[in-house]
């Protein structure tokens, strides 16, 4: 817990953190972004929202830089400064960026963070690039520390995106198949791959450059994969209950998608009668709000959205077991469980 | 030269130079390859030849590893030994071929080494992710080796596919523009960044790996970047006027592309009547054999092919001046030169 917030509720120490890090993180991260060839450099400037299509300056936000936060946390909690950790910092946050870039255009997806994709703006071409060009980038400031620590940083990083890759590729493979057809291991394994590897290499990455050993470095690693398999339960959840006024998608949009979310995939594996009903829905057009409605609701009678509830509980349970393995005194890691704690229980 | 050769005609030494790299660097190559997850692992196994997409064994080849041979080559004319560059060698053969994956997504090409293109067998999103995947993998291998030498060989393979996807980028704006529209400067700064940043990187790399010091690495990086160049105008060149028979591609087979390549924007920037000529053709759809007859004769008359010609030969003296910088006793630079001269001379 950062000194001065001991009184504040969990939410607001979570985001005065966030508001540290980007204080820490952004003028770097805006210089190596700066430091692109103009080209590629006015596509990620706008994909970070920090700028119009026209090159005109933008007020947009580049997401909540939960990652860069993670880096500088499990720095700190592991007897760091962060400020050490701030070039690990902006590697990670350009490497979840490249993936965003990307997938966008695999998932063609066409809106983001309230604004038009970059390939939607600047086609899909310029966004692939981009997207090469940022993952070039986060390595170029890892392997320009000649040190030790870059290199171990280094090969973390690239075998993080090597699983990211992983991950992205099974869950389109997913949607080409039926709803029966994925296990619920394959859909778990998807996820650590797809979310819990990056939040996992984040706050490995803190203690590598907290000078942290591999035992302590491996488990800061299965503390952020675990965190991170808990945030996937939590947004599928979110993504089929979640209050439209705050999540700004339709109710149901995940559903109405298709999506074999974990909480869909447990339902379907229950042997159930609603799993049946729920298949079938899955099989059909779900185009109808009547429908989204019969399908949550058969998820729900399927027993995946308690699965899914105590999975998120587990998962979090499991991650402060990494961590106390990381920092024996876990006074010392407040900051992490407070982000941990923030990015499962948003509700937005 | 290698021992043994010195009465072999130069193409000749050059497939010897080839093979022997091969032997080299595959078994380390497929190595690498394989510690990919299964599911990019099988796009990567097939774009290289080694793989029917249903997973069978292919007897195809995996391209010419000419920048792999420039990276042994550059070690041993720096006194180093070819074997401990070999890790560099595969991870600039990953590089480039990471380029391939994506450049064919994004050129929508559907033809590489006589077969369907990565994207054409498993789609799209498997071809872009593939390609990031190689990425990553490329910068492991140099992350794993922790000396100094791993660092600066990674911060320079970085930086140098962040210039190989700004000249990627420039190739597709370029396309965009109208046929009068580029620059002679911007055309050969994209083919500096697409074709000459590789080949230099390669060399610098072997020369790093040979215990170089900075000077003979970037005279290193120099050699390699204008061959590459001259390398591209002989490329140019064979695009128009390449005998369908060798090329495999139909005559003028460039022009009919509309490709503004080098040949074609000396030839329109000379502000001859032919460049009119040849300027209207381009805007226009040169869907007959007649009318790319007539823009290859344009190209001619304008001077473009001759001016091509002389600038290849100008960039080889280029790259033999840098060469020299970096190794003094030319004689020690045979194997460099007989593949520069092999990549320039091709009629393939």
């Amino acid at each position: 817990m950062t000194p001065g917030q001991e009184g504040a509720a969990p939410g607001q120490e979570a985001l005065a953190l966030l508001e540290q890090t980007r204080i820490l993180v952004d003028p770097q991260l805006r210089a190596a972004v700066d430091s692109l060839p103009g080209s590629i450099r006015r596509v990620a400037r706008y994909h970070f929202g920090w700028q119009q299509p026209d090159g005109t300056p933008s007020t947009g936000r580049a997401g909540k830089a939960i990652r860069p936060a993670l880096v500088l946390a499990a720095a700190r909690a592991l007897g760091g400064d962060p400020r050490q950790a701030v070039r690990a910092a902006v590697a990670v946050e350009l490497a979840h960026n490249f993936t965003l870039l990307h997938d966008d255009v695999i998932d063609e997806d066409r809106t983001r963070r309230h604004r038009p994709t970059a390939w939607a703006v600047f086609g899909v071409p310029d966004a692939i690039v981009a997207g090469d060009a940022m993952l070039a980038l986060s390595q170029r400031l890892l392997s320009e520390d000649t040190g030790p620590t870059g290199a171990r940083a280094s090969a973390r990083l690239s075998n993080c995106v090597i699983e990211l890759c992983a991950g992205q590729q099974a869950d389109c493979a997913f949607e080409d198949r039926g709803p029966e057809d994925v296990s619920l291991d394959e859909c778990l394994a998807m996820a650590t791959a797809k979310t819990g590897a990056l939040l996992g290499c984040a706050c490995a990455l803190g203690a590598l450059y907290a000078g942290a050993g591999e035992r302590a470095v491996g488990a800061m690693d299965g503390f952020g994969r675990e965190a991170g398999l808990a945030f996937q339960l939590i947004d599928d959840l979110i993504g089929i209950w979640g209050d439209p006024e705050r999540t700004g998608k339709p109710v149901g949009a995940d559903l109405a998608a298709h999506k074999k979310s974990l909480p869909v995939v447990a339902a379907l594996s229950s042997g159930t009668p609603a799993a049946a009903e729920l298949a079938a829905l899955y099989r059909g057009s779900m185009s109808t709000s009547d429908e989204v409605r019969r399908a949550a609701d058969a998820v729900d009678r399927a027993g995946g959205r308690d699965w899914a509830q105590m999975g998120a509980a587990d998962r979090m349970a499991r991650a402060v077991h990494h961590l106390a393995r990381a920092v024996p005194d876990l006074a010392r890691a407040g900051d992490l469980l407070t982000l941990a704690e923030f990015v499962t229980r948003r509700t937005h």
